[in-house]
């Protein structure tokens, strides 16, 4: 997931940070939740289903197209921060993996952003045609919710913890949240978006989600009122962070590095943080926003935060 | 909701039923029914969530469009039959009719079925466009379970009731049911279709949705196992019924009455149950379906079957 130089500086900065939630570095905890959840994914669709050959593969193809993985290892690493079991929530990190595939492919359509290609590969209506792609897209969403119950179902946690999970799903996947936010996105490039409504599609379109998946780590981990709000805050910063770092990428970036044309949103008349506060300030947004993210973590009433503030690093520091 | 003489005739039948849950006639019932599930729904959208106003409106369109609110009421119905309140399984009723409306608006897309009106109005993509129409059905099938979870929230339904409800929905408008029934439905408009893939179309298409209505029902007032196979089985044979009475009514229907073209599944290449059977066969199957329904309940697990007795016989004999 990291490349050259960038990697090596990275990785020596993490040996500094303490760890004692176990020995892996920070890489190789990154990749073995990545593994883990990648591996655990398919396995939430029961054997025994009887589905149409061409909506499983297509289910499957977004579902295993790869990606950074970030939600679902939210949720593990929320849920340990709290000194929960990864285990308990892994059913609702791959259940946000879903919802969030599913946001990809319905984005993706020609009717909405028109993309060929994610992350290098067709996309998914490109190889299984639209209709296929928009019932795959209602699949995975459908499915996310089925997934989210089996925490309660396989690995004991409790049925209330799991309805909030469900709730807040619903919540701020819908519609005040990121399918609210995709709709602010379609209505702005009909015409000139101001900075505030982009604040509100950067906070909806992405924010949401990563916020939902921090809570409901937390929420299955058993975490108390106090948690919960920190995590929020945490969530509510790294995203916003998160998403002007991909405008920033999508100015500097090369088209090998994120799969799709750079200066692709630019050409279709979307407007991006750097369009409204120019490159330093938006850099300097991201730092700040990191900063104060990591700050509400640190405040004392998370136990075991290092997790989640590597990858407060991480997400600021990534070139992808 | 009915016409002419058939109204009529059905009144007079309908009056000779005993009704110890009390005093509406079976078209009072099922008008009351309409009118508090209609009045419930806009409800379920908080007040104070922050949402695109094109999308709220293209959301409430489709939502409050009219029909039949068949699943709803069977919701109710079901939760009455064993003796549940219809006030605690309102939730669930309104989160299966967001699911069935995500349901058409998919549907009507251009890219499924391409249909420029329902129920004698302009279907959502016709007035608010193609990226609003998928995002107001993702949209409504995010906020069935956020819906569902306020059974738990606000009339105090078991959050382990409430969660198998949650499981089971996804389940049955999923990859191995509805969704999985308009991919056969739209892989089989590519070729030949067999009886046994249009009896797998119908079954999960129509079926799954009404067989996990009356399932819903009985979960959220408690239902014993035993009682849950009753409902299924009386609400797979009604599904089923129900299926084959839309593919005669298509066959003899009258434009007006049905307001989309006589004939319109044969024109776009959809074989039908009347195609394969012939005419005389459907309604004989159409009969024997419901009379096996009926049994079902009345096979002495069920305490108050009435309502749904009713309304399989509805069903039935409706012409629209």
């Amino acid at each position: 997931m990291e490349n050259g130089t960038d990697s090596r500086s990275k990785r020596k900065r993490v040996k500094e940070v303490s760890n004692p939630n176990g020995e892996l570095s920070f890489e190789q905890y990154l990749k073995s939740n990545v593994q883990e959840v990648e591996q655990a994914l398919p396995g939430y669709v029961p054997a025994n289903w009887d589905i149409p050959s061409s909506l499983r593969e297509s289910f499957l193809y977004s579902l295993m197209a790869g990606g950074k993985r970030l939600r679902p290892i939210l949720v593990l690493a929320a849920a340990e921060s709290v000194g929960g079991q990864a285990e308990t929530a892994l059913p609702a990190a791959c259940a946000i993996e879903m919802i969030h595939t599913y946001s990809l492919v319905h984005d993706d359509l020609p009717a909405m952003d028109n993309d060929d290609f994610r992350r290098g590969k067709p996309t998914n209506h490109k190889l299984y045609g639209e209709a296929m792609a928009i019932l795959a897209g209602d699949a995975l969403l459908t499915h996310a919710f089925y997934t989210v119950v089996q925490a309660s179902r396989k690995h004991g946690a409790s049925a209330e913890a799991v309805l909030t999970v469900v709730e807040e799903l619903a919540q701020y996947a819908g519609l005040s949240g990121m399918v609210g936010g995709q709709a602010a996105d379609m209505l702005g490039e009909q015409g000139q978006t101001t900075l505030e409504q982009l604040q509100y599609i950067h906070e909806h379109k992405t924010g949401d989600l990563i916020v939902a998946s921090l809570r409901a780590g937390g929420h299955i981990a058993g975490a108390n009122a106090e948690q919960i709000e920190a995590l929020t805050t945490f969530g509510r910063k790294i995203g916003m962070a998160f998403q002007i770092q991909d405008d920033v990428l999508d100015v500097e970036g090369e088209q090998a590095m994120i799969g799709k044309p750079v200066g692709s949103d630019e050409k279709s008349g979307k407007v991006t943080f750097p369009y409204f506060m120019g490159m330093d300030a938006s850099k300097r947004e991201i730092e700040q926003l990191t900063c104060e993210a990591k700050e509400a973590l640190t405040a004392g009433s998370i136990p075991y935060p290092e997790r989640l503030l590597q990858l407060a690093d991480y997400l600021m520091k990534r070139n992808h």
